[in-house]
């Protein structure tokens, strides 16, 4: 803990704790849900990235972008990732560094295969103009498995179909208090 | 951010995001161990609920609660849903929203089928007699799969068997400070 | 709510949650990475853990140790334990107890099998010297399921081959601003 104990520092350190909590949230939810202008935002000009557990390295906004775009912008692949358990640390007033668990999840659709993988992050941000933004972002890998879509699996739902409603159900159970 | 950046407002806000947050976590906790009176408690009044990415959609306590019993009430369906990446806001003393990502597995051992998905969050919640409660809550689908379970699978612990013991390991390793 | 309402009570509640919501991770970073010195220094002595929902039991620090080190500490079995849905609750100025959902994933190269599963975590917690320690761990399985590992299933990453690098793709894209 680098804390003093003093309140008023450990309310500081914790209110900048929760916001970089949220700006890697909003990453997460942007990159998922493919909103890539929003996702911009988030990142310095001078953000450096290693995707795939290092395989793919990039330097600057522009750099990062063009390859998210290009590696899941279509929307027949399918993504999820969450992140866990994080360890975040203050190294001054505008700077901090930051552990993550990640698990994640890529259905292509086109290609009929599952890519599943968990993995450790290792982030640095940096508070600028009062917003905190990713400066660094990279990971390296606890495993990482490609298979088949398994036979017999059927989509159900997917955000770009019918707003993400589930077409499992044809019939829904009878609701007298049903909103639509 | 929302705050004034005074630390009394801070500090107010953290302790609503903090209990807002264990509430959702109570809601999940609930859910998968079908503890339904205790779910009840955790909900408005006039709680709205969209489950499914919409595909069904309940208002009032009641409604909510007789479906939630209907669809996953029995025991041959295991399940475990959990939510990620919480943005929380405050919109005033007694009134809050929130985006969380779910990821969810449900297991039907009857149809033999595992169901996996993932979802955004769009949550209400209020503050009624000091504990914040869930006002609405519904989910957009990022994907959901339906697939037979696969050959050879096994179920080697469930909840409601053996105090949800593994059956994993006959032989427990030796072990001289053993409690039991 | 057993908090008084008073700011500086809040506080101090607030940084005892987030330190051991951050010995927890730290706790499972250790195990998913198998740096068992690291981790044995997170529990107490007379630490009790029940494994497998209870199917395993110890108690003090080198016999918990001694089974983690031997049922885990081959790089053969890759690993990813996830928790989440704290509900930390103070028991006093130097303990507290904590539930958490976990979810699990071990893939077994050698056995060629999947163990996946899902739980709930009671843990509690104590402060020693200005740190806080798992005095118990324990949890209650939800589902557990063990199956083949599916045919066709390719392993691209692990934590301890090309440093978790992925072996997915051969030519990455051209960047012109790449760091490696």
């Amino acid at each position: 803990m680098d804390h003093t104990g003093l309140p008023a520092d450990d309310l500081a350190r914790l209110v900048a704790v929760e916001a970089i909590t949220r700006l890697k949230h909003a990453y997460l939810r942007c990159l998922d849900t493919k909103r890539w202008d929003e996702l911009a935002e988030l990142l310095t000009d001078d953000v450096t990235c290693a995707y795939g557990g290092g395989a793919y390295t990039f330097t600057g906004r522009d750099a990062v972008m063009r390859f998210l775009v290009e590696a899941m912008g279509r929307t027949s692949m399918l993504t999820s990732h969450t992140v866990h358990h994080p360890e975040i640390t203050l190294e001054g007033p505008d700077a901090a560094r930051g552990t993550w668990a990640l698990r994640d999840e890529v259905l292509d659709l086109e290609a009929g295969i599952r890519i599943r993988g968990a993995a450790f992050y290792d982030d640095r941000y940096r508070l600028l103009d009062g917003s905190w933004r990713i400066a660094h972002t990279g990971y390296r890998r606890l495993f990482e498995e490609l298979e088949p879509r398994p036979p017999g699996v059927r989509l159900t739902a997917s955000w770009w179909e019918d707003d993400g409603r589930s077409r499992l159900a044809p019939a829904p159970p009878a609701d007298d208090g049903a909103e639509g």
